[in-house]
């Protein structure tokens, strides 16, 4: 258990479809993307990305950190926003150490674990966002997630770090693999969940028509309002017939 | 998740009888001590115990290394061998790696802590071992534990430290006892979900628009069009609040 006797996993075995994809926003530390890696590695887990690491890549201190796990960092990718990162995900969770204002789904990693493994059977991409130490996620990358995952521990000393958090949902999830979902969400077979650039590229249509309008232009509040609108129809779990349908909406609405 | 917002709590509230006893067996770096009473605490467990810990004890680095969680290190005690360091544990688990050669029963963390929150509900003390770092406990130590603990993970790669092993373990313990529900819907305070009036009397005015529009009006199949847009908006639990502004949606985009 406390030790350092691990095995290397050949690369040609890594195959980013063998779970969620761990998403580290704005990370830091490289000494933290290197122990991100060991975690992920330790539940199986292998598709990484970053989002505008703030000493940039490829990170030397992360990559002796990683030591074992640099396999993880070798194929990790860099992004330049949240929203293309995750672009190709259909089902998406932000981590938070506590509830946001937002009319959201919290969930535990636990119930998380068991709902991805379903998904992962169903060939639906997964992925798990995680904030800057010490900072956490903005609001505008927790909007974009289906829910929240909310780690349950004491609430009079709560202090994951970074790599804790992600050892604990890789836990689960590798714990899950035998699990049945207690709930599941049933969708026509004629379609599938939407990937977020599909949302985001409705939102975008949205967003422009509501500017035009006056609607959003003229709110002072206008990145609270945007977020609010987002979160009703990321809480809907649209499928992406049902993405077009809304854009549909939107272009016939304020064609007249 | 990631961060440092930790409260320290009182001395005065620390009970020995929170919880297993965590017992470090030769614990080599004083920075994995205080990393540990880190994990213990994240836990609500606070009842330390080292056997010949390398460097003596008291020691600074594992001080400043459990910085918010150093109650656990006050109040940690220090034995000669381990057969005295448990000696008052009535239930005992020994955490490896791996199997050990030898007659025992092996248990997962997760059952482990159902087990040991019967034992504390009866008043029994119970309490985990781990080794020293890359190493693990020596075969005498694990003799002496009712079961062998191990995490189960990726065994191709399975690097925990010491300080995740006692996080896992910990974490486990603090999930045994929670009724905390898997899945929750969290809404903002300031409204309430909206009643089905409000939503149908959306859709009225979404439909009628659409209706204007010839979105709907042409479409053969209006009866299914309408279920499946009455689908999304029903799916994402819309508030009452979030009804208002659909509707002030809905009617900027068809003013312009």
């Amino acid at each position: 258990m406390a030790g350092t006797q691990s095995r290397r996993p050949a690369k040609s075995t890594v195959r980013k479809t063998d779970g969620p994809a761990v998403v580290l926003v704005e990370p830091q530390l490289g000494e933290n993307i290197g122990m991100v890696a060991r975690a992920m590695l330790n539940a199986g887990l292998t598709d990484l990305r970053l989002v505008r690491p703030r000493d940039g890549w490829p990170n030397d201190t992360a990559n002796k950190t990683a030591s074992g796990a640099s396999l993880v960092l070798e194929t990790a990718r860099v992004f330049a926003t949240t929203a293309e990162a995750v672009g190709d995900v259909q089902v998406l969770y932000a981590t938070t150490a506590r509830p946001r204002d937002m009319n959201k789904d919290e969930v535990t990693p636990r119930f998380a674990a068991a709902q991805m493994r379903t998904h992962h059977q169903k060939g639906l991409k997964t992925a798990v966002l995680f904030g800057r130490e010490s900072k956490g996620l903005h609001n505008d990358d927790v909007a974009l997630a289906d829910a929240l995952m909310i780690v349950p521990l004491n609430p009079a000393f709560s202090s994951l770090n970074l790599a804790q958090a992600v050892l604990l949902i890789g836990y689960e999830w590798f714990q899950a693999a035998t699990q049945k979902p207690d709930i599941e969400r049933a969708i026509r077979t004629d379609t599938r969940p939407a990937t977020r650039d599909e949302m985001v590229g409705m939102f975008g249509q949205l967003e422009d028509a509501l500017d035009d309008s006056g609607f959003l232009r003229l709110k002072a509040k206008r990145a609270t309002m945007v977020r609010n609108l987002r979160n009703i129809f990321v809480r809907a779990g649209l499928t992406e017939q049902e993405v077009r349908t809304l854009r549909g909406v939107i272009s016939s609405l304020t064609r007249r």
